[in-house]
């Protein structure tokens, strides 16, 4: 792909999106051991990168065929995406999503003008009806990767990278489809060589990672992960030919890690990333390439993310840090039991945030239960005081 | 106070602080009916605004009397903003902080190298710690917000918000001790008199709305608030003269309030906010001021918020949007009962996510029971679709 391709995007795109300046993390810096930078495209209009694509595309087949109706399938950013970039051109945007797509990102696209009709059980089937429509009405369809003029927008974000920080060593990014990874790994090799270029998958979606391994384009039978902006079985032709081409190296991170990280990024950079946006720090944090001492630039790529998803990430870093502890405690099943064993949880300064009685256990005398508590503390050693006070007190308390 | 001693500040902090633009933002824009902007503090060095104050108190303590030993009491984001400082300038800090604080403050403030005594069970108790100690060492005393030192920091935002916004016609701050809005409004009246300084409070905390409708100091007997940045009894003298002098008017915002602008912020901004900085745009949102069609900046003032914080205000969004559902069903105490049930629920496509039952019920027959269930769904027209559906297969379904 030509580079001056990037670069006319980067012009076209300038009025209509977001410049957020690549910023230094002192924190994962420390963390990491590399002087690392964020590119935080979770602040992007629409939340995530992929408008980027989608303008360009759409503004290009404007220009040059005075196309005035497009159509696109998606669940997910792609389709806030094309609905954005066809409100500002004044195009007719048709959006297949799927019936399950929650009813915010549906909320969120019909919000731009486009038309959203909801079709099929999973993607396959959207983009089947997508397909069909398309076929009646002769809209153009805008593929969410597989497009050398989504790649060359997705691009662009190298190109302001290179902008605000001329010296960077190496640029890490998702990669499900591959268009933003292809559109990065091209535009940096032609501009400057000796910077790196490192894509990230999550583990139970790697396409790329084995295409780029066995040097052709790969496919996986499933997709299990997290990440679901990345979650993407079957790549696109022209971004794994791309990438094989131009990326310097692919790795691969778990859904533990990837959770873990976006808890950072809320905790310490007070920044709500999606899963497949974090997966580029959750690569940083665990190793997974060699950067000690190279400055490092993570692109966030987008922040759409379900409120109700990081409730379950909150709540699983709580358990993980020993921030809330759950035991088991065998007692007598006579009055004034429960506020005994009280008095000494509250002596320790915990919090109750769940109390159950179990009967259910044969080896229970007639005058014993056990009594299940969940609590809140103010981290391990915390949690580790109140098991020996209590066992202190003559309670026999063991961790669940 | 004199606007030149807020511009000394700014460049004495230039060096060593973030200054982060003032962004537009659409979508509360469009929900409060204003032209809105951000000034985001919690993007600040030490996660808040209380390192402007800091800072600049210590830098004059060292350049102009040569201190090199100062203490603070503080559980919350003073004592970071102290720690910080007194890196970056190479001087000893003791920061008094409760027993109670959690254990990430008192790590996070340790980090910047200030030595941590902990004492006391509340604020007071490690206050008249720090000043015994300050009677033993000498060193020097940081109040967080009755100095006008302090103050001249804090001003310096609005030299920033000027500076990137000079046509604002309102600014919003979170007002606790009142060093943040009397610093602001000095400056902003010596500059700029059209420019409307309004201040908010919560409602468990309301000493300055007080102390502005009286034209004095008053303060409050206890304070009763989820925003633990502004829950302040006792505001300073000074500073409340100067928002008597120089604010336009105070508003006050319920902890309801405020905990849905925070998931708010989350979820549309991508950005973590504590308490005390989602009041200004709890009171913009909840039409407590008037600004429709001004060009209007809410002051962010902090993101320092814990993490169980966060999941507490998540759990709330997800209750009151009808996100998660509780319903009670009276069902036959019989084998496959439950399947048959969840047959149901699972037609629906919503997700268990507790069961419990419940035969503690005087009037329940012998081979019946009641059971509780929690479900997640996409929103009040899915949940209640779901209890339609369960009634239409002949339970009675009933939300709790």
């Amino acid at each position: 792909m030509d580079y001056k391709e990037v670069e006319q995007a980067a012009h076209r795109l300038a009025p209509v999106i977001h410049n957020v300046r690549v910023t230094r993390s002192h924190t994962f810096s420390d963390m990491s051991g590399c002087e690392l930078y964020l590119k935080c495209e979770n602040r992007q209009k629409t939340g995530s990168f992929k408008v980027r694509g989608a303008y360009n595309k759409l503004a290009k087949l404007k220009e040059e065929q005075g196309v005035s109706e497009v159509i696109a399938s998606s669940a997910g950013n792609h389709a806030q995406g094309v609905a954005y970039a066809s409100k500002c051109l004044g195009i007719h945007a048709t959006i297949v999503m799927p019936k399950s797509t929650p009813i915010a990102k549906v909320q969120a696209t019909a919000g731009y003008g486009a038309e959203v009709v909801l079709a099929g059980d999973c993607y396959d089937e959207a983009y089947a009806k997508a397909v069909s429509l398309q076929a009646e009405s002769g809209a153009v369809f805008i593929h969410p990767f597989d497009d050398k003029d989504v790649i060359a927008g997705q691009g662009t974000i190298a190109y302001e990278i290179l902008h605000d920080l001329p010296n960077v060593d190496v640029i890490v990014v998702p990669a499900g489809g591959g268009g933003l990874l292809s559109g990065i790994a091209s535009y940096v090799k032609a501009i400057n060589p000796r910077i790196q270029v490192v894509g990230v998958q999550a583990e139970g979606a790697n396409a790329i990672v084995k295409s780029f391994q066995k040097k052709k384009h790969c496919t996986t039978k499933g997709v299990n992960t997290i990440a679901d902006g990345i979650a993407v079985q079957n790549p696109g032709e022209t971004t794994v030919a791309l990438i094989n081409e131009h990326v310097d190296q692919m790795v691969s991170v778990s859904d533990d890690e990837i959770a873990s990280a976006i808890l950072l990024l809320l905790e310490r950079e007070k920044q709500v990333v999606e899963p497949s946006g974090a997966a580029p720090l959750a690569a940083l944090l665990n190793h997974k390439l060699d950067c000690k001492g190279k400055r490092v630039v993570c692109v966030l790529s987008g922040g759409n993310i379900d409120v109700s998803f990081i409730h379950k990430v909150v709540e699983k870093g709580l358990l993980t840090r020993g921030r809330n502890m759950k035991f088991k405690t065998l007692m007598q099943d006579v009055p004034g039991a429960l506020e005994q064993f009280c008095t000494v949880v509250r002596s320790q300064n915990a919090n109750i945030i769940e109390v159950q009685y179990d009967r259910f256990q044969a080896d229970l005398g007639l005058r014993e239960t056990i009594i299940h508590m969940a609590v809140e503390v103010s981290g391990r050693a915390h949690g580790e005081a109140l098991i020996k006070a209590l066992n202190e007190a003559g309670y026999r308390s063991e961790v669940e």
